[in-house]
This record gives structure tokens, C-alpha cells and sequence, in this order.
């Protein structure tokens, strides 16, 4: 049994191999070669902790497992993070269990990687101005990957609570992007690609605000309740998704399909797109809306990629189990 | 984190040290201190492997997290066990994985511990005859705990397929009592205490050939199709079980409650039992039936006590995680 430890992952695995890792698993899910298993998300009565897991499997690179773990709001004071996240492989020929890996890193680029395709794939070429909504720790990681999918040349944020954009400055810095932060009617007006990436339970992004053309990444909806931006956006739009199931229950299309306004089967899986069954986005005019709702496969994908570069790097603990 | 390997188990872990682990988490059970989360069980169409998780959580005892792994039909070619599981234990404090339990000889364990529990709390305590229905791996791991239960003076058996008896004959020499394979009807004439463990699809033992007074514990039946006994047994019987919710859509009592013969609520946790909130047992001339269909928080429990006795003797693999 492998075994890669959280401290491991930083210096293994680069944002470009989880792109690379979540854009191969969300073909094949397109392609039904995988395949999600029911989440399992409970709340313990202990810690005020939500534990649960995700898991699947895919038949063309084998992954198979489980991402468990969940969060323990009262982490921060032990000086651990409040997500904790391990992911779990198994053999798909024999299912003895064949690694173990520190998933908490792994779920933030994870996360990234999944907008940062939705970019490649929906955004128009000639966008240069990229708008941030939320300045959480999980926004450094979206910045990163969303940077290297256009030229953009600047950078426009808001979150709920100013003065915290501390995180997206300094990514903003590492890559000589101008940053700034503003309103969200400017931001709305100026950018061509929106990401979203908040814990928002009330819509922050209005569809007066959102221009033509407009690519939009909404990663932060992955429970009922959550939501990020108004529905009428996603009536307006062409939506993809990662899995159309999750979009429509736990993700941002979720309001939208309940109120009537988008049809769940209208919802396009990006893997779709990757694999060239769907053409994408249709004209330079067309808002495109990703509803990032986080599915076990890109865990297992990110997972299997980190063992394969621990084995290769010499890296990997072996464990005789 | 701590690993626990397969090899280890066997000599860590008794049959007292599970039933001890296994009586502690049903009585939690029927007090509402632990709950078993949604079982997640999936054909992933490779290798005709089933896969799946079985988790929960103890307050009682903070044991948190699953057993993974499934059913690998072409593993004994490999000279591996079909049934794969590995345990998965979490802080219950901060999330964390703390554990990786080897959970192959653990599942066997539990489940024998489940009805040796049943056997103690259920079975008339001058039961002297005990009826072993099955021959197959698990066989003599039931019939060994229940040996511990009651003085035995006979072993009586039944076997789909005669002939295959030299498990339960190398148990039944081990403990010095004798055995005899015999036909169902003298089975169930003379027989105390009947143990079934097999994986049938269609009743073996009729409610004509059993007598009043005996304690039936039905261990095979785990899936929605599968039975072992006549419904008409559990209409005559008080049935027991390790959790209603399972017992009546995957376990035995799937039958019986389906076709009107017993009420749902009729059912009775063994937990109550062990927590003296139900007298069990109510005369000699009672058919006590304890459907035993196998639930994550057994596996914690176990998993659990294997950790504590490795951290104690010594033998615990820590790894840097």
C-alpha cells in the first residue's frame, strides 16, 4: 500500500497535472466509462463536524475510490484546517486498497482545475479581464489555474467582507496582473470571465450586472440551499456542469431548474465539450455559466496522478499491508 | 496515522475482544448514541466486482469512518480472498484518518460475534444442541463463537452441498464435542440453537421443522433477494436484529415483513437487549430468531479494538501523514 502524505502533495503534484488529471475524468464521464456513487454526507452530533464521502469509479484509467472526510468547524483553533480531506485507492482488479493520500490540498486544485477547464473550453478567446467573487482561501487556487487559461491583463475582485484580498493579490502579483478591487456593477460590466467562489446562501451576482459574452465558473454551490448568483443568469445562459445530477440538486442550477427557468436536461456536461460531442460556447455573444459542483472522480483522478508521480519521483512510502 | 495490516489481525485479535467490541456498539445503537450512514454498494462493471462502503459513527466509543471493499469473484485465482475490505478509522475530533484497519479476517469476526451476542442474550440457557445450517469460509467462524456460549454437547450440520464439512468438523475436534451431518428434519428436532450461514435465494428450513423454544441466528441473508428460513418462522418467532432498517429491506425479515407476516416495529434491536430495555427471551417455548445482517459500526468496532491492541502490544505500523 502507497501511502502520500498531505506535506507531500505541494511539491508533487502542479495545478497543470490536476488540469490535465480532472479534464481525462470528466470525458470519460461523458462517455459513461465513469461513473459517481451516491455521496454519503451526514452530520455526526460531535465537533458540529459534516462527514461524509465521495466516491466512483472510472473504466478507463481504473481509478476507483473513495474521497471521505468532511468539516470540523473548530479546527482552525487546533491549527488544522477546518476541511479535512483523505482520498482512498483501490486495485479495480483485485479491491485490496492501494493507496492513501492526503486529499486536502488535492481537493483545492481539484477544484481549480475543474474551472480552469471550464475556461479553456467556454470562455471567449479574446478575454484579458477576469473577475473574482469571493476572496476565501479557495480563491487563491481558482486565480492560479484562471490565469493560465487567457492572457488576461486585469484582474477585478469583490467579496462580502473588504479589505481580505490579501490571498488574491499576492497570486495577482506572482503573475504581474494588475488587481483591483471594485463593485460588482464594475465587475460585471468590465469582465469576460467570472468566477465565483463564495459559501453564499443568497444570490451576490445580479443578471443586470453580467455582460454578453460572459463566461462564468460558479464554484461555490455544492450543498441545497447555496447560491451564488441570480437564477435568471442561468436562464439566460447556456449552463455546463460537471455531473447533471449534482448541478441540479446541490448545485448553482439548482434554483433555477425549481423555479422553472432552465430545463435540467437543457444542462451540458463539460465533458461533452471535451470530447467534441458538444460544440461549447455557440457565438462571441453567449453567456456561458459552469456550475462547479465537485464530484469524487476528480478526487480519485488527482489522487491517482499523485501516486503515479510519488512512485516515479521515488517519493512514495510503501507500507507492506 | 496508524496501519494495522491484514497478517497482523490474527494474532491480535480474539473472539472475546470482538464480541466485547461488537456487544458495546449495539447496545450504543439501541440507545441512539450510534448510527450507521447509508451503505453505498455499486456493480462498477469491471472484474464483475461489487464495491462499497459501510460506515458510521459511535459517540460512545468516538469510532468514525467506513469499511471499504467488496466482492472480487476472480481473486481466488489469484490466490487472493474474494472479499476485500479494508477499515478506515477518523479522529472524531478534527477529522483527521487515523487508522487502516486490514478488515478481512475483522468481517469474519464481527459477524461471528454478532451471533455468539444473539446465542448469549437469546438462546435458553440449558441449550445443549447446536445446528449449524452452511459449511462454507464463514462457517466455522460462527460456529466457534458460538461454542463460547453455551456448554454444547452436539454439533449437528446441513450443507447444500455434502461433503464439505471439514471446517466445522476441525472446529467441532478443536472444542472436543461431537458432530454429525445429518438431513434438516433431525436438524431441527434436536437442535437448540440453530446458526444459519449460507448464501441462499430460497428458504432452506422450514417452520415445520423447527421446535419451539429454539434460537435461530439467520447470518447469511445481506441483500435484497437472499433467504434462508420460511417467513412462516419469523411470523412464529420474536425477531431480533442488529438494525430494523437493514433487517427489513436487505435481511432476513425482508420476507416475512414484505408478505404481512410480521409487523416492522415488531422487531426488536438486540441492543435493547443487551441495554436491559427488553427482557429478550420471554419462556422456554419461544422461537427467538436474531437476523443478523451485518452494519458498518460492527467493523468500527472491531477495526477499533484491533488499533487499541496494536498501540498496547507494540505491533502498530505508524506512518507520518
Amino acid at each position: 500500500m502507497i501511502i502520500v502524505p498531505e506535506r507531500a502533495i505541494e511539491g508533487l503534484v502542479t495545478a497543470a497535472d490536476c488540469f490535465a488529471a480532472v479534464e481525462k475524468v470528466f470525458a470519460s464521464m461523458a462517455k459513461r466509462s465513469a461513473r459517481n456513487f451516491p455521496v454519503v454526507r451526514e452530520a455526526i452530533g460531535h465537533a458540529d463536524a459534516l462527514y461524509g464521502f465521495k466516491s466512483g469509479f472510472d473504466r478507463e484509467s481504473l481509478a476507483l475510490g473513495l474521497k471521505a472526510g468532511g468539516f470540523w468547524p473548530g479546527n482552525g483553533e487546533k491549527g488544522l484546517t477546518n476541511h479535512q480531506s483523505t482520498v482512498f485507492l483501490f486495485d479495480a482488479d483485485t479491491g485490496r486498497c492501494r493507496a492513501v493520500v492526503g486529499g486536502n490540498l488535492l481537493t483545492a486544485l481539484r477544484t481549480a482545475a475543474a474551472s480552469a477547464i471550464s475556461i479553456r473550453y467556454l470562455a471567449r478567446k479574446d478575454a484579458r479581464v477576469l473577475g473574482m467573487i469571493g476572496a476565501g482561501h479557495q480563491s487563491a487556487f481558482q486565480l492560479r489555474a484562471a490565469l493560465g487559461q487567457r492572457p488576461f491583463e486585469k484582474i477585478l475582485a469583490w467579496n462580502l467582507h473588504p479589505g481580505m484580498f490579501g490571498r488574491l493579490e499576492a497570486v495577482a502579483r506572482e503573475h504581474g496582473v494588475p488587481f483591483e478591487a471594485v463593485d460588482l456593477d464594475r465587475l460585471g460590466a468590465e469582465a469576460d470571465v467570472i468566477v465565483t467562489i463564495t459559501s453564499s446562501f443568497d444570490p451576490i451576482l445580479k443578471a443586470s450586472q453580467v455582460r454578453p459574452g460572459t463566461h462564468l465558473a460558479c464554484m461555490g454551490t455544492d450543498t441545497r440551499g447555496k447560491q451564488e448568483v441570480e437564477a435568471q443568469i442561468l436562464a439566460a445562459a447556456t449552463v455546463f456542469t460537471d455531473e447533471v445530477a449534482q448541478s441540479t440538486s446541490i448545485g448553482e442550477a439548482q434554483h433555477a431548474v425549481a423555479s422553472g427557468l432552465l430545463a435540467a436536461d437543457a444542462i451540458v456536461e463539460i465533458g461533452a465539450v471535451i470530447n467534441g460531442d458538444h460544440p461549447g460556447r455557440a457565438s462571441t455573444q453567449e453567456i456561458t455559466l459552469f456550475d462547479g459542483t465537485g464530484v469524487g472522480l476528480q478526487d480519485l483522478a488527482v489522487a491517482s496522478a499523485a501516486v503515479d508521480l510519488a512512485v516515479a519521483k521515488g517519493l512514495a512510502v510503501e507500507v507492506d499491508f
